[in-house]
């Protein structure tokens, strides 16, 4: 198979997760007999540093080209700390979403066995969790109209959605519960907000057409509560953007760390694969890292955009074998013992890839 | 000691408990010799079946006139199950929360010792938790303007704050810090909502002003992950509207159960107590809900509402010593161990009282 990739490496660790992500795919092609040819382009603080826009046109333009992209993190103490500052690196991030068309965005919560004590949640709790998150991407108040009063004292953006925004993104998270064990969870705020009463009354609408798959609704409170308190009832779940940057992030924990666990944005064209971890800039450069999420990320590429499950499964089965051989990053390393191997970014990267 | 207190039972479980505060209140007057005079009213499901009004102005009255307010829950399967309906329970809560000026919900999450066990999460991450959240309850896109499309295909809500909203909580909630150990985390989403910009400009203009507490600033989905990571490193926690109705259910597990939660919504004047479980439909009736919450409420009316320390201190020891005794309710109680002695709402309420 051949295939051009454009690697995104973005701001932080960002960086240095990536380069295991794309080296994986490296090794993949090479095992695999495929022909992946690589790109490299910049968004965020990077590319503001360098051409003062958060997404150069270049950068889209070769995203458009692209077969799939490989993002790694983005943001920067800089802005955090500035809320005035008018250009910042996370509108690189949304706008690419928008451009492409980037609705779905998947979060499956792959949990390893080994992995089960790196959680601050009791692994009889975890065991048996398998949990696939549809969270909307390109709608909600990350896309609604911002604006701020000239006195500077009022600050507003607008939650809103359209009909079909929240039918194509329930589509395709009840296509998948059929796939997989026919439950559907969809999280919203109906008690209280309209734009969560839309989305209501449209998944209601959509399970009819799914009549094999079970509907439940939640309130994102109780959702935020349940996730934790009892996780396998949890199956696909279908959130906007808002409740499913919260959850996701939440339910990291699940994985022993947000430094285990991939994303892929899909929708109308190019597919887009990042860790969920952010851009972390107090251990950026440092060696401490977790490389495995980019290299989910990379399986995730393989599975979803190119349709190439075993290539994928043996990258996943690459991470298992290492996480058994007692190995682990500072993040799933359990300090209180000395059980395991503790390894660096680059160690840890090797180490899969062998 | 003379008060008046206005008591709203509300919808589902919310009359079941709420009778075991109010109790709890008359036995803190008869032994500590105070007067408290009781008063009951209408609100939610409740008051839309006898008056057609979520929140009759009978009850805005009363309430007014009081010196607190006991509350219990609110909320109906009916309305969950047909978002389209006009009248809804919760735009009660929401109207008297905003009518009597309730900005600020203070939600502290108290660790009995003896339920450690009941957590989802380990007891070596929860020991020692102590988390105060202030919680903003009268802005945000709980209140923003809502709008509908005439097609109904569109459907949006105003996430919206003012300069003076943010400030008159972040002072409460750094008043709150220096007396404790002068720690604030403020929690918002600088990275992509302009309200949040806001909201971060500000207290870190008000964080000038109290410069003995040490302030931080996350981002919700990082909140919302760290948070069970490692719910220690959390002191004062300040959200928005939210925000702060998600984390606090999430935080929720760190106290064993929604159960165990009450907070206390305070402003211009009259207080407001409840508990932060909801009107749970599936057990309503059933003698099956916690009643400690809102026993924990009359004890956050006594401290907070009134000054009296040590009636409150009374009620909490009280409850502190049936947990010792072994004694649970259903939500509390490891299902997996014969250990417990497993009470239904009446059983516990007399016996705290006792
Ligand atoms: C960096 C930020 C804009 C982004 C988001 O909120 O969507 C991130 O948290 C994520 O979840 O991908
Ligand atoms: C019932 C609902 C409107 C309410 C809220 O969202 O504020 C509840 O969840 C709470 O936290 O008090």
């Amino acid at each position: 198979m051949k295939k051009n990739i454009l690697v995104i490496p973005g701001d932080g660790i960002g960086p240095e997760v990536t380069t295991w992500g794309k080296a994986a795919l490296e090794k993949i092609a090479e095992i695999f007999g495929h022909e992946f040819t690589f790109d490299e382009a910049l968004m965020g603080h990077a590319a503001i540093e360098v051409t003062g826009e958060p997404l150069p046109d270049e950068t889209l333009e070769k995203a458009r080209k692209s077969d799939a992209i490989l993002f790694g993190a983005i943001g920067h103490a800089k802005y955090d700390n500035d809320p005035s500052l008018k250009v910042r690196p996370e509108q690189g991030l949304l706008k690419i979403r928008k451009e492409l068309g980037l609705f779905a965005n998947l979060r499956p919560i792959l949990l390893f066995d080994e992995l089960l004590q790196a959680s601050s949640i009791k692994p009889e709790i975890l065991r048996g969790t398998d949990i696939l998150f549809f969270r909307e991407l390109t709608g909600d108040v990350y896309f609604g109209e911002k604006s701020r009063s000239e006195d500077r004292n009022t600050a507003s953006d607008l939650m809103i959605y359209h009909r079909y925004e929240v039918e194509r993104i329930a589509h395709k998270a009840y296509q998948a519960a059929q796939q997989r064990s026919k439950k559907l969870c969809s999280v919203d705020k109906a008690n209280v907000l309209e734009s969560s009463r839309l989305w209501r009354e449209v998944v209601q609408e959509i399970a009819k057409q799914y009549p094999d798959v079970e509907t439940e609704h939640m309130f994102i409170d109780n959702a935020a509560m349940q996730l934790i308190k009892n996780p396998k009832k949890f199956d696909v779940v279908l959130t906007a953007n808002l409740f499913g940057d919260i959850l996701t992030d939440e339910a990291s924990q699940i994985a022993g760390s947000m430094g285990m666990l991939a994303s892929a944005s899909v929708g109308e064209s190019t597919g887009f694969f990042e860790p969920i971890h952010g851009s972390a800039h107090d251990i950026t450069g440092k060696d401490l890292a977790n490389p495995l999420a980019s290299i989910l990320s990379a399986a995730l590429m393989l599975e979803i955009g190119f349709g190439l499950k075993e290539e994928a499964k043996c990258l996943v089965d690459c991470i298992d074998e290492v996480l058994k051989e007692g190995f682990r990053t500072h993040d799933i390393a359990d300090q209180t013992t000395n059980r395991f191997k503790v390894l660096g970014t680059a160690e840890m990267g090797k180490l899969v890839l062998k």
